[in-house]
């Protein structure tokens, strides 16, 4: 082997974790005899390994266990390599039913073993030299999987820990966790009041309280006006299609299995939509188009109904409803280009407004088998690099990666924390147009087949509030917040005047409220800050006679008592420029 | 019998629509030997009468028959009655099958008969005294009508027919029937291009085209912002939930008939959304309410799915899929007075910022079988009943007219042809807080019950969009016109400074568009007037050298060149002030 320090950082942090692994199995078999130990793989930032013990495990014990994993690397053990026959290891193993399924498992004759200290595991390796050089981890949770991952099989108590080379990068990455923790949007949904789930009557339905319900207004009233704006059309479809639609457009067939079971109707089969493309078609199809009357770009919050299985169901971010921001354009092959560049710098100028400058792109070329010709693939993708490389946006090609329909290119926002999210996507369709027979009357007074493509910029709504709400980890900007400041009348003599500071600043279009709670001052501006309300408008005596209030900010800062109508200014000049958050 | 003048005009209309049948049955009978005759009623308006003939009727026929009735009526042949029996009357109408029918189906033995000249039928009367009375008719139209209503049995041909008292009357009518027909919204829905329905992929489904959709976002827009502006949330619900909510909810056993029936999601029934309220009371259930934070006003634009027969479906104004202006109001007993008056005075605002200034107001109280108790109920009528009258408006009691929920208040407006058409209701629920156990925290620390209470002010955006059309015959004011403006250049040369008008106004909001046809400009403005489009900016050399364009209205009157600031400002007032058409 060679030394750790000439091996690439992936192969080294490779095998400290999955050596840690090793050392907590040792610990806790010797802590807790008779337990039977399964799987122990490295994984992304750290290690895990599954166990079945005689009671359930405590925060407690994973102290002990790790007091148990230093004494074992201070000793620092060498791992030793091992070969034996299966018949050996049946034996040595003897007691060990998830080691015996897993040798019953594996073809060879020869099975490879790692041993250090006491420990000795079947293991293909590769690890460490010696237990000392593993590194700074931390044990982390406790939480319950089924051997082999089957609900069939047992539940083992599974020990995760984090795992990196040194004490700095384990303390950035806790951090990093401990941040993600309290940006998680569905502890902030429940904090903030924005959303919630009702399990029993569906899980991953979203019902939007009012605060979230404004945060939703906004989005959609920027995005429709901003599309009225682009040049694109505000259509409205239907939420049930009768099955000739869905046969027509070819979803029974390839898409049956994220569709809901049909309901009937006079005894036809209808279905909840999972897509809103049909219907777009059915409009632009309502009457005979000419070359003229190309581009039609057709947008729609389009909400849909897609089948997920509930154990993948995450907040806002996997549901089982969500609204689109589709939309469909269809064009000639001469406008393709620029309605593909069109779309590109839409998908930049939406993402700046919501704080998202980085993002990458991934460019899907023609799988196997595809609808469409070769050479309407070829200029297709050729477009969509063409325009991505004008842009000089950073991106990948995922060979063979698009669907049958089409070429495609995705693109994944990069948050705060420097996590990707798949928002837009801009795909051309090549077999939808030729389904429904669609056409338009070209220059020569022939029928010819549009252009489609399939757009949408945030991807959904439900999932682009959820990364929304992870990103600003709650704390909106002003355009954003529900709530954009609370005015607090210091005494009761102040609340007459703290009423004329509301309805004054709700006249100018701001989203104000007041906390007339018999509270201290200092509790309600806390409450303030816990609910991540922009500002804090506090009145008092001075106040009130100046026709003022003292502004805080909800980082703390003090930007003293400012004229109202000063303070209108000022809120209104930072909503215009979408005022990115301080944090 | 009186003389005619002494009756009543209903009961004069009676027998002279009813006696004009049978002049009509004659003349049929007479042009075309071996008709089948079936039932001649006079209705509202005038009578039809349906008939076995051997062959399709065409519209010359009508003249025909019209011509024929009319020596009839100039030789004022008298109306006999008679008397016989059942085998007489078998004999009579040996022939005549539906008559034969409909004598099997009469109980008395005694028949009754009615002849004026050749023509004797199976009758009960009243009739006029003579042919000479029957007043002012004109035959209007074949339609094909089933034996008995039920399609199992032979197709029928019904000749309607208009009849009044006066020729003046006769013609108001028809004029009013002329004006309803070009004003009808399915044929305006049409030539203004703003919505389709698509038959074959469910009947009563609405898809909103581009204008349509327009038009449905300034509305909602204007909704939005003003429930804000009032004191309301605006929330968002899924539009499926599961057997659980609508089992506890109640609509499963009381609603089932217009419900979709179930889709099958991981083993469990899911329904369509019939109606908003169980949505919105997990939301108030989400947290623990206070008095404090009562009242709550919930609002949603919620699309809901009804069934429908699909005989009684009709365009806009009865379909299966419809968006409820809902809300739901959470309060206090000693709020309900305040909340149900700020309801009231809502609806009036909406109605009037439509152009709606007169409708009239129906108070439904307790049916026999009722859920809650007499002392709320009387309460909340009481409430109604007071605040409908404090705001003078014109109000009729429906005794007993309540469903079992709650009493309620229907509001019907009057469009500009005087129809009445159904929009605001105001609605208690006695009934779903209990079966949901909805509460609120009292003064007292107690749990208490809330009032709830339904609110739709326009009804359904679908309904109130066809209502719309046919109130403006498709002739939208400036703020809901769906294209405000169109840009008409005189010649090539002056397309460009067109598109610099188009982008001034447009980038003051402005919903405006240019025509660049090649087309001459007559042509182009009266293509506007069609598309009732209110406003046309004509640009030609004087214009474009002064910064100006020549402004047309839609009803023809030329208001001259403005300077383009001058336009916009106008715009924005008349937009402003919601500006009436001029029709």
């Amino acid at each position: 082997m060679a030394p750790l320090d000439q091996m690439s950082k992936d192969d080294r942090l490779y095998r400290m974790r999955h050596s840690a692994a090793h050392i907590m199995a040792e610990a806790v078999l010797e802590i807790f005899p008779g337990t039977k130990f399964a799987i122990g793989p490295p994984i992304d930032t750290g290690f895990y390994y599954d166990f079945e013990l005689p009671r359930p495990l405590t925060e407690e014990d994973l102290d002990v266990i790790d007091q148990r994993m230093r004494r074992s690397i201070k000793a620092d053990l060498q791992f030793v390599h091992d070969e034996i026959g299966k018949d050996e290891a049946r034996r040595m193993f003897a007691d060990q039913p998830f080691k015996l399924d897993l040798i019953e498992g594996i073809t060879d004759e020869r099975l490879s073993l790692y041993k250090h200290g006491p420990f000795t595991d079947l293991c293909e390796g590769p690890h460490v030299d010696r237990t000392g050089q593993v590194g700074a981890f931390k044990l982390l949770s406790i939480a319950g999987a089924y051997w082999r991952g089957d609900e069939h099989n047992p539940m083992l108590q599974r020990i995760y820990g984090a795992l990196f080379e040194t004490q700095q990068e384990l303390d950035g990455y806790l951090a990093r966790v401990e941040e993600m923790a309290k940006r998680d949007h569905r502890r902030l949904g429940r904090e903030l009041d924005l959303f919630s789930f009702h399990e029993e009557f569906g899980p991953g339905l979203v019902y939007w309280h009012p605060k979230g319900g404004r945060l939703r207004t906004v989005i959609e009233d920027f995005w429709r006006q901003e599309h009225f704006r682009g040049g694109y059309d505000v259509v409205y479809s239907p939420h049930i299609g009768k099955s000739t639609l869905w046969s027509t457009s070819g979803h029974l067939d390839f898409y049956a299995e994220n569709m809901y079971s049909p309901m009937d109707v006079d005894g036809q089969d209808y279905y909840v939509k999972p897509m809103n493309c049909p219907f777009h078609i059915q409009i632009f199809k309502s009457q005979t188009r000419s070359y003229r009357d190309l581009p039609i770009r057709m947008a729609e919050l389009g909400t849909v109904y897609r089948y997920e299985r509930s154990g993948v169901l995450h907040g806002l971010l996997r549901v089982r409803g969500f609204t689109q921001d589709d939309a469909h354009i269809f064009c000639t092959p001469e406008q393709v280009g620029e309605e593909i560049g069109r779309a590109l710098d839409f998908m930049m100028f939406f993402l700046k407004a919501f704080g998202f400058e980085d993002y990458h792109v991934y460019l899907a070329t023609a799988p196997e088998h595809y609808a469409g010709s070769r050479e309407d693939w070829e200029m297709a993708q050729q477009v969509l690099k063409d325009e991505v490389e004008q842009r000089s946006l950073p991106y990948d090609i995922d060979e063979g990666g698009a669907v049958f329909y089409g070429p495609k290119v995705d693109v994944k926002m990069v948050d705060l924390l420097g996590r990707e999210w798949q928002c837009t996507t801009v795909q051309f369709d090549f077999n939808l147009p030729e389904r429904f027979d669609v056409s338009y009357i070209g220059e020569d007074g022939r029928e010819h087949r549009p252009f489609m493509v399939h757009r949408a910029l945030l991807g959904s709504i439900e999932r682009f509030v959820g990364v929304l709400i992870e990103h600003y980890g709650g704390a909106f900007p002003l355009w954003l917040a529900p709530v954009q400041a609370i005015v607090i009348p210091i005494a009761d003599r102040h609340i007459e005047y703290a009423h004329r500071v509301v309805n004054d600043l709700r006249a100018e279009g701001l989203r104000v409220e007041m906390d007339a709670r018999g509270e201290r001052m200092q509790a309600k501006i806390r409450d303030a800050q816990l609910q991540k309300v922009p500002y804090m408008l506090i009145v008092g005596d001075r106040e009130q006679e100046a026709g003022a209030a003292a502004v805080r900010h909800r980082d703390g800062s003090d930007l003293g008592a400012l004229p109202l109508f000063q303070i209108i200014d000022r809120f209104k000049d930072e909503i215009a420029t979408k005022g990115q958050p301080e944090n």
